[in-house]
């Protein structure tokens, strides 16, 4: 073994630690690519059948549009807008030719150029938790969210090079008031990561604010920072069959400005969305695609992702169950939807499991598993949620980062190499019948790059890990999570934006915020 | 939610648990049919690399085979034997002619022709773990194998109807001499459980013992007994490049019976192996193949298996690593070459985690989904397996037959089901966009079996969760094995058959058992 470990002293994954001085050692930063074909459990009469649904839900059922003006855009295309009321119905051959129009792959370029990521295609890239009232973590067990947790799990997102976009608040800081949070956020956001921002669509005020303080962070120029896609919202429909005001509004902003707008249907089988996974699907297809058409009638080529949430209830309590295997089947069945309609597509990494333990990460390796087989091209919510949704957890963050790293790893061409020197038939030849391959040379080339090497997972032998201390993994994934924190550094920012961006949130601070009734 | 619960307490879930007792509600056995189309990182040119390449290792670098009988045969069938040596060169017409040979599909029956198992073909079943030599629970720690234990786990083994086979002795049981040693196994697996048996290849005396039990137990002639395969054996090379003296007696003696023959290299990658993926599968794929092509020789149409073990080490100790990244491309290419030759393919549950932890999980569904993609026929060591083989874990049994169960519901084609009363449109017309889907009859009629439920997985809410004890996945799957082993009956067999086994190992008890050196 000494050679090995002489060896190795000298390889990548300690030299990169040398090197960066990172708590831990990770791949860098990159846009991953999923090579592999998806997992179709739907025939093409089965993608026909349900696009055939889809379709007579929006022409004979309808979608509520609880926004006039969406109404008006949608009555002035000639949908069929019942009067005095808020259904709207449309015909296929409308929404197919709207749908049409936006683009099958984008780029979202935010303030550092280098974290741009691509949506669509092969592409696949990964965000933090988002939006859960309560935070947890070993120490301090569940409790409400607040800034400073916000803050961590900022940073955490910032950190781990496999998260590429900030998916939303990491959890709801209840400790601010709701007028002038999203000042906070976005500022932390905007200062504590360079990567892609999100924007929740609560108002015009808060949206308006938030598209202000990207550009501000950014240095640029209006025309020149609305020019390409800069940050991006996600909205939710709720379902069944309704898109409400705040949502539709800060959609149709985004919009306008072209910035992107994933659409995300909470279509629970059995709860908001039929009982069967093929139903919810269609229910899910059609509310997406109602909005997708909207937004591009306002402006045609708008970017717009298809996302998929359908789930089932758990049968005892009515609760939400994730990473089950309806939820898989589902996900991989709206990806054949999203394909089909040439949509990039939007999943989530979710489980029911209240604890950072077994079950969260069967749950979470399904549905990150279903997320690859349905070739998504966005997974939400990809490291640090609980409780369906209800928890963010510091410790499931760090452990759904090792296993997205080694989803990316997965993907990596090398692989499934099978060039001459990868079949290795020298080396084979080599060493024969009597020898072992620790020494050979085509092992000591290729030896400190060879293998993927955790951060997280031990894979000491049991007598080694025992008298270490018998760690579980959730108890080292909190000494984990403690030195990142530890080290954390904000990355770079031009001080005239950030000036520019501290002015701005002062004066709408002043201001006021936005309007509340409390 | 009152009329949900209401109509659940007449559901599927309650009424299996009223009808048979059982410490949970658990899917009927059956033979689980994976739909989906394999996932292939290989194109043909790169399969065709790696079958080009194993046959010049076949050719050009050949194989030791330790067994003088087994150099014969091939020298027979015209393969180059070296004189004075163990190496034995084979000609690729003549290893495609007789690997051929072998089904691609067949059917192995135990003594209880209802839980014959048919491997090949989409067909996928499950053993629990074997042959580790520790034990481990949460009450008693880690602990060397005994007697006790070994009956514990094939009693589980039993119970769960998605376990289908024994995988060889589901932990070492050092309590028992080892000349006796596989009597005392081989009478607990045969009357503890009437699921498909596995006898090791270590010496003569132990095979025939092994095989004549399983007849006794099947209370059939030997004719009869042996014009169907009844039971199995899996033998690992030594890799690189060699098949012990051991392992292929026992597999010739099966072979000669009929019996199938599961031969499984370990290859690991930089270590038996090259330390590139392809590298290691084509050395795999030769070992395989040679030892195949010896039985054909022996007894054309014998059923064979081809086993892939194909992993790699830890960089940081050289000890071997499981469900990596590399784990899992090996498997799915392991699975394009066993489509080539037309070979069903086995493949493992493996992990290198210490504890029933999160890592122990995301290995775990690693390693399972790397078996869905691959089209795996045999999942060995299905359920229990930590340490990288060296502990059998009773928590981890039960944690695994969850993740089993969900991805065998996962193969279910209603989950995909897109007839029109699965497209639900009359259903989402009902509900509109007011209502929900709880009370609608579309729901009411499908409720109690729409949905996969789990026995392991705790879906309520923190706040139940919490009050009920906070309980993570290991402590309740502690709780779970007890109630089991506590309401345990073995299956019914034949009261003459079980005699003439009593009285065959006593007999053989007498005897002495199997030689051994100590």
């Amino acid at each position: 073994m000494s050679d090995r470990k002489g060896h190795r002293s000298g390889g990548r994954a300690s030299a990169h630690r040398r090197q960066t001085g990172h708590a831990i050692a990770q791949p860098p930063w990159r846009i991953p690519v999923n090579p592999d074909h998806p997992t179709e459990p739907l025939p093409p009469e089965g993608v026909a059948a349900i696009h055939e649904a889809a379709m007579r839900v929006l022409e004979e059922i309808g979608i509520e549009f609880l926004h006039p003006e969406a109404r008006d855009v949608l009555a002035r295309a000639g949908c069929a807008v019942e009067p005095d009321g808020c259904n709207v119905r449309m015909d296929r051959a409308w929404v197919m030719e709207k749908v049409a129009l936006a683009p099958a792959e984008f780029t979202i370029t935010p303030r550092n150029p280098d974290r741009a990521i691509r949506i669509g295609g092969p592409h696949m890239v990964f965000s933090a938790v988002a939006s859960p009232p309560n935070v947890m973590d070993l120490d301090r067990g569940r409790r409400v969210g607040d800034f400073a947790s916000f803050r961590d799990l900022t940073k955490l997102t910032q950190y781990f090079n496999c998260l590429h976009v900030a998916g939303g608040y990491p959890v709801e800081p209840v400790d601010l008031h709701a007028s002038i949070r999203h000042l906070d956020c976005i500022h932390a956001a905007l200062t504590l990561t360079d990567k892609v921002s999100h924007a929740y669509s609560l108002g015009p005020d808060r949206v308006e604010d938030v598209l202000e303080m990207a550009r501000l962070a950014s240095g640029l120029p209006a025309d020149e920072f609305f020019a390409i896609p800069r940050l991006y919202t996600n909205i939710n429909s709720s379902s069944p069959l309704k898109h409400d005001w705040p949502m539709l509004d800060g959609a149709m902003r985004f919009a306008r400005r072209g910035q992107p707008v994933i659409v995300t249907p909470f279509t629970l089988a059995g709860a908001m969305a039929p009982v069967t996974m093929a139903g919810a699907v269609v229910q899910s297809v059609a509310e997406c695609l109602a909005a997708v058409a909207l937004l591009q009638q306002i402006n045609p080529g708008t970017p717009c992702v298809m996302g998929t949430f359908t789930s089932n209830v758990d049968m005892k309590s009515g609760a939400p169950a994730f990473g089950t295997p309806e939820y898989m089947r589902a996900t991989q069945m709206s990806g054949q939807m999203a394909r089909f309609y040439r949509l990039p597509l939007r999943a989530s990494n979710a489980c029911a499991a209240n604890a950072p333990d077994a079950q969260a990460m069967w749950e979470s390796m399904n549905s990150l598993w279903a997320a690859v087989q349905s070739r998504t091209n966005f997974v939400f919510h990809g490291a640090g949620w609980l409780e369906g949704g209800l928890i963010a957890s510091y410790e499931k963050l760090v452990m759904d980062c090792e296993a997205i790293q080694q989803i990316q790893r997965y993907f990596e061409p090398v692989l499934v190499d099978t060039s001459a020197d990868a079949l290795a038939l020298e080396a084979i030849r080599e060493v024969g019948p009597n020898g072992n391959f620790f020494g050979a040379s085509h092992t000591q080339d290729r030896y400190a790059t060879a293998f993927y090497a955790p951060f997280l997972s031990d894979w000491r032998n049991f007598e080694a890990w025992s008298g270490a201390g018998a760690t579980w993994t959730a108890e080292r994934a909190n000494r984990i999570w403690k030195k990142i924190l530890a080290e954390y550094e904000p990355p770079p920012m031009d001080p005239d934006a950030r000036e520019a961006l501290d002015d701005f949130v002062a004066r709408r601070k002043a201001e006021g915020g936005a309007e509340t009734d409390f």
